[in-house]
């Protein structure tokens, strides 16, 4: 045997100098990289808040106006419930903070949600925490984009009417950015990150100097509120409607135990420092915008968003400060919506391995990146952002319960493996000592951190799809086990082709030495008769096939075939209802039925191949037809015979 | 050599008593039926006027309407002109129809435009009113049915805002029928016809008499006339812009012309003779309504057509006689249409024969009726009903200029036949005679006649350009001239084709000897050792060729080879650049370069094939991909082996 490897590299370096063709799709998403070329370095903790918090930062721009949107329809006073309901979730993302600060030193490697499951409660909770996780990034660009139209459109109003328009657009810039394969790591990442978060804690600073001196005031010409239907009461199910509302502003805290990885070592160190950091910068805004809302009498508004007039009340005005937050804000929500393009792909990818999702998720494009992923993200983004018009109001009901729920199972297998370790160390313990002397309580601990975070992010989502269960959140909760008996069909399919390919118990079988050969003719001509020829090299046994359907064009066949036919036999095949296919089928069928052991049926079919490929739209397409129908007939060997005019 | 035909009748006889496997398409069209089943009886005078009267019979629903939707703009009393207006319509209709009774004895065979064009004035006059017809022929179906529907919210103002809805399910049910293979023949259609001739018939006779006895009034609650901008002064423009609008009555006169064949023998006689009384019921019914039209004043509008209007005048109401009225109208516009649909798939096949469209036009599907024509009328149909939004008056402008043209062609042709005809006849007398003797004069008379009709629909056809041209008619300028450099691309397509394919100087070559067999492998697994199999059969010179995209895995699939390869040896592409169908190429452009004369390439892709179609979306179509690709290769040919799981 001789095994010969041929790099490739020198070939293309023949051919041309540095790269393969160039197509309009390199000139689109860039020149192809290879895959010696994936980077590797990492990244501080300054930039690494930068890239990581743009998702959960930016939430602070639409959670404390979605809060205010269910309470204003409360009869009076309603929106002074925003503080305290902002403290009570502030409180929640404190729980959630520790709790994942325990899961980055558990998994240096990357502890997502879907990973976490899968180590500590097995296949069916990871397939659903994935299941949650891609519904919810899909929501994710879905939520930022438009809630960074509603900025845009705030200060432009005029823009209004093509909000739509613009997200998608938005969605499709972003997803090229991501076939290009935009690098995380890019200090590039770091400039809007910190702009935002300055320009929003000069707004907010500026507004407290303003209250506490009393120069604050109202916000001028607020957009109007058309109140649906009578005002209601107060009810404890309202607060927890404002509440669960308001948990959006615990989405994209989780973003930084995906990507550990990323930061310099010791890793786990820096990442949970940086998670620290993000929560806090994230309580601190939130906060103050809730707080600051409420004295100036914001009204929630599809027109304007409180971030808006917080600003312009706080800036007396549309001026440059103000343009200055409101862009700034627009930036990250949209930079929020990149993270998802990040984790979105690799997530599918990381399922695909697994063999949960489609195995096209795991092929790396021209650019390294999940290409696959990041198209049908950008896709299924645009078809809800179209659905829903861009309504950020709209969109929230389904989002974060997918969120909670990937929380949930996350804490709940940090639960589970802290106690497993436990009492791997008690056995331990009495293996050694006979019994449990130098007992190791820290377990404990951390079980109940982690299972408090799992009981407090559990109520969360009940409460969630309780109380918006018929705003939306009834869809959610519809599709996600959906999903996961989807992914769970998907891993049988996979399971059983692997099976039936393996080579375990495979013996090898004797040659076939008989070939059978069927010349399928439409006609008698040069390319007919190329097929012919290469028929004839295979085997002795060759019968030429034509299906009659006008009785003059087989007549011509016939004669032609006496003259060119090189002594072949010719079979005609009558077809009184004028179908093509059915009839070979039928005959081959018949054939088949005699087949001796080592016979071997092989179907030599001419393909017309036009210069053009619209020529193909001028020519029925019999080849295609036949060769579709006979692939699924097991013991055929299709042979294509081409003949290029 | 030996030739043995099977007649494929008795296999279907053995497999399926009488039939093919039934289909969810036979379910919607009908049971397969027989070449052997076309039919042949014809039909006499009376049926035939039913049968190819609905076209033209129907327009006198919709030719008064549109002539007053132009007049009706005019400053004040331009209504008055719609009755003249029609007088001249009638005119001109009566010239057309003493040219085609000529037609009609001259081609018994069937004498439609584009035949006569292309007998006597060549092939570019002949496309020229082929496109022409096509056009017209979707241009009936959207008008009559736009305008059945009109007559259907008359009656029922509900149905309104649904009414391109119920056109485009009206266009697919006609289509439907027709894809049936609704016999045209069939007694069937004399009902409606003849019911709308009586129906119409009774109603303006009522009329006349009311009107005579002074007791017709005016219209009740006629619907409202918004005039768009001034009303403008009444100039010859005007009136001959309400002419070119009301020969949209003339549409449908060619029918019988196309179908002579269908009628009784003598047939030409017998057409000729339907023709006659079918211009005379419509000139009447068109005079009848224009002049009762314009005495009750009826406004011509969207929302109510002017039949409706006139019916309930006559009948004081909407009771039952104006429902039969106004149903028997609509039935009669869609019954319009489905003449369309027997000519244009019908005219389709005629030019696609001549190899002017796609030749899949002249493929009969399984009830022996012109499928793909039937669809592509449909679709087409649909769109310009979509685009319109149903409206007559906004599809009017399109319509007839097509019409005129294939008129002026048709009887310039007729003209042309009769000089020719003459010239021959005074060759033959001076030959025989040595002089012109007996001189036949009737070709003169015959050839004035068809070149009276020629220059009469000539002339209509500038009015008409210049008058409507910026209302729509701009469009149609355009798209027939494309149509004819179109059908003339696909002409030369097919023609340099059959010259390529061509035997003329054919020599046969003799076979080739050494097969060089080149072994895609994907993995190796049990469908790759088929196609191995597969490959040593054909030739010991076997390559196996694996893409690397992985390493691991390409080292995975070195150390398998090894074991199950039987001692074939193996090359490994590298693929820097994670593609799968550039390196396989550019390695067997390299091979072919150093290819010897005798040496044949084949190339052995293994095809998966899964149980289920859905199960190709979880595998990536390689073995598709390299196939579209090396089909474009000359001299390659590719045995796909499949392994069903």
């Amino acid at each position: 045997m001789k095994i010969e490897t041929l790099t490739n590299t020198s070939i293309y370096e023949t051919h041309s100098p540095s790269l393969p063709h160039r197509t309009w799709s390199d000139w689109l998403i860039g020149n192809p990289m290879r895959t010696a070329d994936a980077p590797h370095q990492t990244i501080s903790k300054k930039i690494g808040l930068a890239v990581f918090a743009s998702d959960a930062l930016s939430s602070s721009a639409y959670a404390t106006q979605e809060i205010m949107m269910i309470l204003a329809v409360a009869a009076s006073g309603g929106l002074h419930y925003v503080f305290p309901i902002s403290l009570a979730i502030v409180t929640l993302m404190v729980i959630v903070t520790i709790s994942y600060e325990q899961t980055i030193h558990t998994y240096p490697g990357g502890g997502g949600s879907y990973i976490v499951a899968r180590d500590n409660l097995g296949e069916l909770p990871a397939q659903t925490a994935g299941a949650a996780l891609l519904t919810d990034y899909i929501l994710t660009v879905a939520v930022s984009i438009s809630s960074g139209v509603a900025q845009i459109t705030s200060a432009f109003p005029s823009l209004y009417s093509y909000r739509v328009l613009i997200a998608v657009s938005l969605v499709f810039f972003v997803m090229l950015m991501n076939l290009r394969g935009v690098k995380e790591s890019g200090k590039l990442f770091a400039i809007p990150t910190y702009f935002f978060v300055v320009a929003m804690l000069v707004t907010v600073s500026i507004g407290f100097i303003r209250f506490m001196i009393g120069s604050l005031g109202s916000v001028v010409n607020p957009p109007a509120f058309s109140l649906v239907g009578a005002a209601v009461a107060i009810t404890p199910f309202l607060l927890l409607h404002a509440f669960s509302t308001g948990t959006s502003a615990l989405t994209g805290i989780e973003a930084i135990s995906n990507g550990i990885t990323a930061f310099h070592e010791p890793r786990s160190k820096n990442a949970g420092i940086t998670l620290i950091w993000m929560t806090s910068i994230l309580a601190v805004l939130f906060l103050s915008i809730s707080f600051l809302a409420g004295k100036i009498g914001a009204i929630p508004s599809e027109s304007e968003t409180v971030i808006s007039q917080l600003a312009r009340t706080v800036y007396s005005g549309t001026g440059l400060l103000y343009l200055a937050l409101i862009s700034g804000t627009a930036v990250i929500l949209i930079m929020a919506a990149n993270t998802a393009f990040a984790d979105f792909p690799r997530l599918g990818a990381l399922q695909a391995g697994d063999g949960f999702l489609p195995r096209q998720l795991t092929f790396r494009g021209s650019r390294l990146v999940y290409s696959w992923g990041i198209v049908a993200l950008a896709m299924l983004a645009s078809l809800l952002i179209i659905i829903f018009q861009a309504s950020v109001t709209r969109l929230i009901p389904l989002y974060a319960i997918g969120v909670f729920l990937s929380f949930t199972l996350s804490q709940t297998g940090m639960a589970r493996r802290w106690w497993k370790s436990g009492r791997l160390k008690a056995e331990q313990e009495i293996q050694e000592h006979g019994s449990i002397v130098k007992y190791d309580q820290r377990w404990k601990f951390k079980m109940i951190v982690n299972g408090f975070g799992a009981v407090c992010t559990f109520v969360v989502m009940i409460v969630f799809g309780v109380t918006k269960f018929k705003d939306g959140a009834w869809l959610i909760i519809i599709i996600i086990p959906l999903l996961v008996v989807f992914f769970m069909g998907i891993h049988f399919h996979y399971e059983s082709l692997a099976k039936n390919l393996s080579l375990e118990y495979y013996t090898s079988q004797p040659v076939a030495i008989r070939h059978r050969v069927i010349l399928l003719l439409a006609g008698v001509h040069r390319g007919s008769l190329v097929a012919l020829n290469y028929a004839e090299s295979l085997s002795n046994d060759v019968t030429a096939v034509h299906v009659s359907i006008d009785p003059q064009e087989s007549e011509k066949v016939r004669k032609k075939w006496e003259t060119y036919g090189n002594g072949v036999r010719l079979v005609i095949l009558d077809s009184p209802y004028r179908q093509l296919v059915e009839p070979v089928i039928e005959y081959l069928e018949k054939l088949m039925a005699n087949r001796q052991p080592n016979e071997l049926f092989t179907i030599v079919v001419p393909q017309f191949i036009p210069r053009h490929w619209w020529g193909n739209l001028l020519h029925r397409q019999t080849a295609l037809l036949l060769r579709f129908a006979l692939l699924f007939k097991p013991g055929l060997v299709i042979v294509e015979v081409p003949y290029q005019v």
